[in-house]
């Protein structure tokens, strides 16, 4: 496809653009350290995770009110330390923030950042996350990634895969769905992203959940692009050179 | 005072990090010399810039429904224009826009790149400005203000000084009010803010409104910090490096 009417391009983050498992199996391997404990970082990382999706489900169906993933991801290691034996009431609260906020610190992939850097002479970037603003402005900051904007979760109030989340973004940034790019390594995201007029492209990252992944290792629909990595991605775009000057 | 309290420093734009008197009139020269028109670059900016106010104040007191800046100013040009006996209806709105986008392509003041490169050594930082998010990105991608956080007026959907402005940014940045910093070239902005419970930063620009500038040369009140410039204000937060890890 032509990229010429893409004005932004928008990046699902946790796992498209950061390597949560590795991130949040480190954190947990030097938590266990600093308490004593025996957890399998990789492992508790994987049952963190699993608890990610059906943790949003109820604010979605709107049977609870809108809270922050911060808040979602902290119920959810409450009860994963339950899982192993561990009450977390026996863990001083700035601990339990502090693995909490692994999610803030998460590594890149190593195409990411320069990848990022060279899409974003071209257009303007930013993630379209189900984290919040504040957790995607610490990612950025302390892993590198070079937004020009960051949106969260928390400003649309909606999460990923409702269309609201797609389309308030659009809203925001003042543009017709069909102008904004979303890049994600799950088609499922893009589906959505699809179905409410967004343009999409699949960055497939098959070791996101482990060497065992069977999910996403293959775009399963005719997405606009298909990309190796973000670099790649970026390929597209070298037509132009983003100006403020645009519409003229 | 100590700054050891203090995660995140929000700036004024207008004036206080870019100087919209002098980006506004060198886009007003190039729009009259396309269009054969005899226009004062600097007194139009300045007639551009009175309406600013006004036009806010139907939105801070209900009687209107919110719109973003970019909407205020279009209908705050073509009322200029109007002034000037040029009917908006004769101009192309391709080129209306160029000229109305004239305040995403501000310049910097001279020490703003470089001192808030300084400053995100030690903070979080952002705008907290009456600039809409999409008027704020461009305006930093083209300035190159190293922001880690946009959150812009449709945001916060409030228009300084209103204390929601303030408070709906701290809401979002999961700190109490005092854990903020506002820089600001004006007086009655830092009043809002240290109502709403921010700590307060002056920085004076006395040529923002020209040669013949008259207000906002001093602090009026005892703010928590005042400083020449950027720079200087970082010099403030050098006991400390910005780390994702802060809580430990």
């Amino acid at each position: 496809m032509s990229t010429v009417d893409i004005e932004v391009v928008l990046f699902d983050t946790f796992g498209t653009v950061v390597d949560w498992r590795t991130g949040v199996a480190a954190a947990v391997g030097e938590f266990a350290a600093r308490h004593g404990l025996d957890l399998d970082g990789e492992e508790f990382a994987d049952r963190w995770r699993a608890r990610y999706q059906p943790s949003m489900e109820p604010v979605r169906t709107g049977e609870r009110d809108f809270v922050s993933l911060d808040v979602l991801h902290e119920e959810n290691l409450r009860a994963v330390l339950g899982e192993y034996g561990v009450d977390p009431g026996t863990i001083a609260p700035r601990e339990l923030t502090w693995l909490n906020e692994a999610w803030h610190r998460l590594p890149p992939w190593p195409d990411s950042v320069p990848g990022l850097r060279r899409l974003r002479e071209h257009v303007l970037i930013g993630p379209l996350s189900n984290g919040n603003l504040v957790l995607l402005a610490r990612m950025a900051k302390h892993a590198g990634l070079p937004w020009d904007i960051v949106l969260g979760s928390d400003v649309t109030r909606a999460y990923k895969p409702r269309p609201e989340a797609y389309l308030r973004a659009a809203a925001l940034l003042g543009l017709a769905p069909g102008r904004i790019m979303l890049a994600a390594a799950h088609n499922g995201d893009l589906h959505a992203a699809r179905s409410a007029g967004l343009r999409t492209a699949f960055i497939p990252r098959p070791a996101e959940f482990g060497p065992g992944q069977t999910r996403d290792l293959e775009p399963e629909s005719d997405w606009d692009l298909v990309a190796s990595d973000i670099g790649e991605l970026a390929t597209h775009f070298t037509g132009r050179t983003w100006t403020a000057d645009g519409h003229l």
